[in-house]
């Protein structure tokens, strides 16, 4: 080339350069307002969980909201965030970052946004033990998911080098790696923490307990619908790259729709086919909760009728997922369980059926594979949840030290 | 050219592209985050309507608002979205895009974006008929706002081809086709309906009943004032064009401005000219709410002067709407039908009258006719609104369907 | 240059300007969206302090908080942003801009970015003084803060001639600017009014009055951690600059770390050192509160780990202003004298000390100078806010405005 010609060339390339810097700057700014929206549901939490509970308890339940989204920052900055994208090549764990040293500055936005989900499936166990757990308990399982178990099943469905990841695993925004995950564990600390004295009759009849206060429990189901919006729009990560645009959009799209299916099937359902009696708000609330869960994992790959009727199909799984909770006496004060589980695990099953290359659509080797992979993924994530806890309350059990005692149960 | 020079402009293409592309994904990440905060006029109309009625009503209350957000997602998505921006040039109506069948993908923001308007229009109607009206009207009335009347006239004002448009009329943020058009249509539904049987003495004396909980209609205020700014921000429909950038800014400031000088002037002409009594909390309230409407149509163009004299004049609209609602007997319980319709019709005429190029700052041909075409379309849209509302209710109160019996509206 | 060459110029000077044009449509986006989270600060206020009172005065809690981000509009507007916006090189205020006339149309984002700043120091006043302090003073107080005192200590401290920027005077996101000088402005107005009459017992003890709603105080103290994570943000006044991007995650990021941090010593310490009794919402809560102003000064230039220190150390700052404030007598409804002072002040020095070239980190010349200039600095804004507090208050005191007789502070 010639000089002149080169000469020509150089502010071209300064311009190409700071286009590229404009847009590091630009999916910074994304990352963090969208991460402020996620922080949404630690005020979702905060004030549903307390709404559930009985007057005396709802100091205590905004407490523990606060103290683990407190917490969940310690333990997810010192190992969490290392453990889940520190890289690596054993597929089980990250190995750099611990502490955040090393951390490139770049990287620094993807590591606030990803608190926000630390946080998040941190937050879910403690609502399916409220009014029962021992503080003790409740510190370390805390520090357990958001420092260790919850970075380690992210890190196979998320990373480059993750197990599950290298199989073909798909799950967009967490319905696995976060919520059939914190479902599991909370399955697991319920069964060991056991139910609360006036749950369950003599007879095996549950007692319901309704909300105390229905605003407290709207407001919470807001700051939800805000929070997720962004929870799953912000799971694309970036806004820079060809399309993302699109994507954001489709997931915000979506997210509606399958939230509203979902909770018009539960309020019809409930209302003409099932109890036949008034209209139930629990109900629709909890509808639209499983509706939010169901669609995290395919919620970039649906139709929008495709998510429709995933939403459809999110109520009956939490109807199912409820009557196997009730009869097997756990008792679950927030009726976070099934949402969580139920709706995360079929979460990543409709990904692998509904979504535009999926079983449903275009049947194929490939297609089946992956509603394999996720089924098998979803499976393992929650035996790695409900395990781990598991061998947390034979500890805490062993000590003692996982239920509040009869009398302080009563007394809140 | 010389081939070499073809070579050199190669990578400039590229970036041209490239920018380009950049744009649009900057542009859906605009739309997106405003229409999460738009959503926060959902929770604002929960806890305000739900701060106006009495204690045991409070939960149907939030349980319509939750349940009218979702309906719309269905319609609007159905019909509504289609009705308004599809295309078409009959101009009374879009022709494409229903069940968003055929939408390009570069639209779905825009088509997010919206919904949340059309959440909104749709949530105005039930605040002013709560307390009496029966499930079934609510739910009528609520898809056909959501799925044509309010689409249709949003199309006559937003759509290139829509008649209004094409005549010039000027609606910047949805006075007219939101809240004129919202206002009229609950006017009819309450005349339609009557007023609560408490509502009136006998002597024609009106019962005041006052906030059962002050909390909750803050929180309600508060939320309407997120939700007010980026309606109206959100509005400008971009963020990428030349100018974007000054018009968000300067709707942001005059938004401001025109909220304070509303509610301050409600506050003092209440307490030093009216009353005379001490301040009134509500009436501020009402004060700032009808200055987030009056604001709409214009708020691109005023000054800022000119924005704190929009929002002194909306206060006196507001007390000469409420005269006269109060004088005509219509019960209106959380005291939006002033503010919706008269905010909505004298946003669209304050818009001609006070834009820098309007009747009062060069008067002309050209601005008094944009004066003319305000007025009338601002007129047409309510009759439109409560026309058809008001044949919904003739159906309706054929078959006794539209309220509720005295008993059911004594226990609530 | 030939002219062969100018025209393939061209084209790409036409995307540098685009680019330019781009950016500044971003810059705008940024500040507009950050501007309405910080928004959210006053419904922080409102639920904080409402949770504080007795209930028989959040209704004008309440109240004050709607009207005095009214207020703060038009006093803001009028002559705040230009005494600290509106350049000037005499060093004590800026002297263009009034009434925001002749305002550059791109500065207008900025204005409304910083008019939520503006309406932050005028509210945190307010707080302290509840249940006793008449509306004219409260009137008075909120005009001469958002439009006189507050202004004028900005310009000091952030105005390119600004005697203390000049001097290398160094505040990123307020600590000295707003809080230090609200602080102190809160100190003059709670000593000159006098405490509760029920506040402190004949012998000098103090009446604790507790929450008398914790979901409303939660609720409040939320909404802080939305708005002060946009406000730290969002102090980087732009996010297309090389580098803005990085800079906004480590200021979110050393955030929620100090927050942590902070609120973690603080019920660690008040439960295992301090009291021993129970654990303590309450101070929790204001341990989270000291940490996020403590942050504000240098959040921009902390490791996280030394931000995690800040922290750490915040708690101690609150315990020992805590002190002072309960041994003079200083009566503090919302505890907020000791965060706003004590937090404000020592996060200029901590800024000082612990950033990467300060005290700790590089003990240099520079950075002993700058240490320096943030303790004078902080000490004379902090004079100048009290200052001026105490010579309104010597007028009111004079009228006997500054307080409301003890029926009315009995009645509510």
């Amino acid at each position: 080339m010639s000089p002149s010609n080169q000469s020509i060339l150089q502010p071209e390339l300064k311009l190409q350069e700071d286009l590229a810097a404009f847009k590091k700057n630009v999916d910074n700014m994304f990352l963090i307002t969208m991460g402020i929206f996620v922080f949404c549901l630690q005020g979702g939490f905060a004030f549903y969980e307390s709404a559930c509970v009985r007057p005396k308890n709802v100091t205590n339940v905004l407490f523990r909201n606060y103290v683990d989204s407190s917490i969940s920052v310690i333990f997810y900055f010192l190992t969490g965030y290392a453990l889940t994208f520190g890289g690596g090549e054993n597929g089980f764990c990250g190995t750099r970052y611990f502490a955040l040293v090393g951390l490139p500055e770049d990287k620094m936005a993807h590591c606030f946004f990803q608190y926000t989900f630390a946080a998040t499936a941190t937050s879910i166990v403690k609502g399916i033990v409220h009014e029962r757990c021992t503080t003790t308990a409740f510190l370390c399982y805390t520090c357990l998911i958001s420092g260790f178990t919850y970075p380690v099943s992210s890190y196979w469905a998320l990373s480059e080098n993750g197990w599950l990841k290298v199989l073909g695993f798909q799950d967009f925004a967490g319905s696995g790696s976060i919520h059939a995950y914190a479902g599991a564990a909370s399955l697991a600390a319920a069964y060991m923490t056991g139910p609360r004295h006036d749950r369950f009759e003599k007879d095996g009849k549950m007692n319901n307990i309704p909300f105390h206060s229905v605003p407290q429990a709207f407001l919470g189901s807001f700051f939800f619908v805000l929070g997720m919006l962004a929870f799953n729009t912000g799971s694309n990560g970036s806004i820079t790259n060809d399309g993302d645009g699109i994507v954001i959009a489709k997931v915000a799209v979506n997210t509606v729709v399958c939230v509203l299916a979902s909770s018009m099937t539960a309020i019809v359902f409930q209302r003409f086919v099932f109890e036949r009696s008034c209209w139930n708000f629990e109900v629709g609330l909890n509808g639209s909760f499983i509706g939010m869960i169901t669609i995290c994992a395919g919620c970039n790959q649906y139709q929008n009728w495709t998510a429709l009727i995933v939403g459809f199909l999110s109520y009956f799984v939490y109807l199912i997922a409820q009557k196997i909770i009730i009869f097997a006496k756990i008792d679950d004060p927030v009726g976070g369980l099934g949402v969580q589980m139920g709706g995360g695990f079929f979460g990543l099953v409709f990904a692998a059926l509904f979504k535009d290359d999926g079983v449903f659509l275009q049947p194929s080797m490939s297609s089946a594979n992956t509603l394999l992979i996720n089924t098998l993924g979803g499976i393992t994530i929650m035996i790695w949840g409900s395990g781990t806890m598991t061998l947390l309350y034979f500890v805490l059990r062993y000590f003692n030290l996982h239920r509040i005692n009869l009398s302080e149960e009563q007394n809140g």
